[in-house]
C-alpha cells in the first residue's frame, strides 16, 4: 500500500527526520517503489518535489532529506502502482488552484468506479484513481462553494460528506490541504502525533536516525505529523477510526468528526 | 529586467549547460536576484524547482545545475521583483490545468492595468502581474475553446491575439507550454537557436563553460533553446521581432506571425 506523511504546524518546521523514515519505505524497508512526491507550503506558495524513481534511490529524495526547508504545511506520498503505469504525471501530490489557493492532495487506496462520476472545472493529467478522485471532489466544492463560506466548519462538514462517499467505492485514505488548514481523512490506516513543549527525543522505525527535539524548537513550537503509520518506536501515536475527519491548523485539531 | 529561458526538443534533453549561464545572471553577473524557478515536462508530468532566494546561491540550483534532467519542453525564470513582493508564490513559472494538460507560463515586463480585466475560472495566488495575466489568457482560452481545436493552428492564431492584447499595457515578453508547444511571444526581447546535427562546441557568456555537443547528442536530435539574450558567445541566435510569436513543436517551428 502507499504511504502518505503530511505536516501542520504553527511555525515554519522542517520534515527531514519525518521524511527520512518515509523515504526507507520506498523500497528499502518497504515495497514501495514506483514514485514519490512531496509538497511544502510556505504561506501561499509552494514547493514540490517529486520523482517517479524509488525513493530510496532517488538524487532529488537525498536534497529534501538534507536541505532543511521550513514550511507550514507538508504533504508527501510514496507510490505503489496499483492502477494507472508508473510516470511522473502519475505520483502524487496533485495539486490545483481554487479561490487563489494551492490545494494539494495524496491519497492512498484503490477507488473502483471512480471514472464513472463526472467531472467539470478539474480534469485529470495522469491516469490514477486518485487524481481522478481529487479533480471530483475539487470539483464538487466548486460547484457548492463558487467562494469560501463565511464558517470554516460549512466547508469541514462538506468534505466529510464527500470523503465517505468516496469510501464507498473502496480504500480512500487522504491528505487534502487548501493551503490553511490540513485535512486528514481516514478509510483504514492513518495516524497522528502532535509534538509541543516539552520536547522529547524520537527514534525512527525505519532508519537509525534519533532527533532531541528540545534541541530544535522553542517551547511554543506545535508540530502535528499525521503518517499512514506511527513512524517513531518511542512515542505515542494517536490512531484513526475509520470514516474520521480531522482538520489541522497551525498544528492544533480545528475540526473533528467521526 | 527578468530573464527567461526555454527549450523545445524531439527527444528528451537536459538543460543544464544553458541553465548555468541562467544561474549567473542571478546575482553574479546580472541584477537579477528575486528568485528563480523551473520546469521540466517529461511527457505530461512536470517536475519544477523554485527558490525565491537568488539563483546563484541557491542549493535547488545546485541540484537542477548538477542532475541532469532530461526533458522535453523546459520553462525557465529568473525574477528582478518590480509589482508583488518577494516571495515563493511570486516566482514564475506559474502553472494550470486546462484540458487535463499541465499549462506553464513565465513572463518578463510589466502590465499595466492588468488587474483591471475581469477573470473566470482562473485565480492568481500571487499578487504578481505576471500571473494575473496568465490567469486571464487561460480564462480566454477557456471561454473559446472548452476542448481542443481541430486544428492546432487555430488555438495558436488565438494566442497571438491575447498576446498582442497583452502589449498593449506594457511589456510582455512571453514564454507558455501546454506540453506539447512551446509558445515564444516576442514584445521587446527574445531570441532562439535550434541546434541539430552537425552539432557544434558552444561557449557560455556568463560562465566559463563550453560544451561540444556532438559528444552528448545523436544525429537525430533537435533541440531550440529561447532566451532573453543569447546565451553563447560563438553561436548564431535568431533575434525575434517585437509582435512576433513562434510556436515549437519537438524542437521545430510549427507556427509563426509576426
Amino acid at each position: 500500500m502507499c504511504e502518505l506523511l503530511g505536516m501542520s504546524a504553527n511555525t515554519p518546521t522542517d520534515i527531514c527526520f519525518s521524511f527520512s523514515g518515509l523515504m526507507q519505505r520506498g523500497g528499502r524497508t518497504g515495497p514501495h517503489s514506483d514514485g514519490w512526491g512531496i509538497v511544502f507550503y510556505e504561506g501561499a506558495g509552494v514547493r514540490e518535489f517529486r520523482d517517479p524513481h524509488p525513493s530510496c534511490e532517488s538524487e532529488i529524495a537525498r536534497l529534501v532529506r538534507n536541505y532543511p526547508i521550513k514550511s507550514d504545511i507538508v504533504i508527501s506520498h510514496i507510490r505503489q502502482a496499483n492502477a494507472g503505469r508508473v510516470s511522473l504525471e502519475n505520483t502524487h501530490p496533485f495539486t490545483r488552484e481554487f479561490w487563489g489557493r494551492n490545494w494539494t492532495f495524496a491519497h492512498n487506496g484503490q477507488l473502483k468506479g471512480i471514472k464513472k462520476k463526472e467531472l467539470c472545472y478539474y480534469r485529470p493529467v495522469g491516469t490514477t484513481d486518485s487524481e481522478y478522485a481529487f479533480c471530483w471532489l475539487m470539483c464538487k466544492l466548486r460547484e457548492r462553494f463558487p467562494k469560501p463560506p463565511a464558517r470554516p466548519a460549512t466547508l469541514q462538514r462538506y468534505i466529510h460528506t464527500l470523503a465517505l462517499e468516496l469510501r464507498e467505492l473502496g480504500v480512500f485514505n487522504m491528505l487534502l490541504t487548501d493551503s490553511k488548514h490540513l485535512y486528514c481523512f481516514c478509510s483504514t490506516k492513518l495516524s497522528w502525533i502532535t509534538r509541543k513543549a516539552p520536547f522529547e527525543k524520537a527514534t525512527l522505525k525505519d532508519d537509525s536516525l534519533s532527533v532531541d527535539f528540545k534541541k530544535v524548537t522553542t517551547e511554543n513550537d506545535i508540530v502535528t505529523v499525521v503518517a499512514t503509520e506511527p513512524l517513531t518506536t518511542n512515542e505515542s501515536w494517536n490512531i484513526m477510526k475509520p470514516g474520521e475527519l480531522i482538520v489541522f491548523r497551525e498544528g492544533q485539531v480545528e475540526y473533528h468528526k467521526e
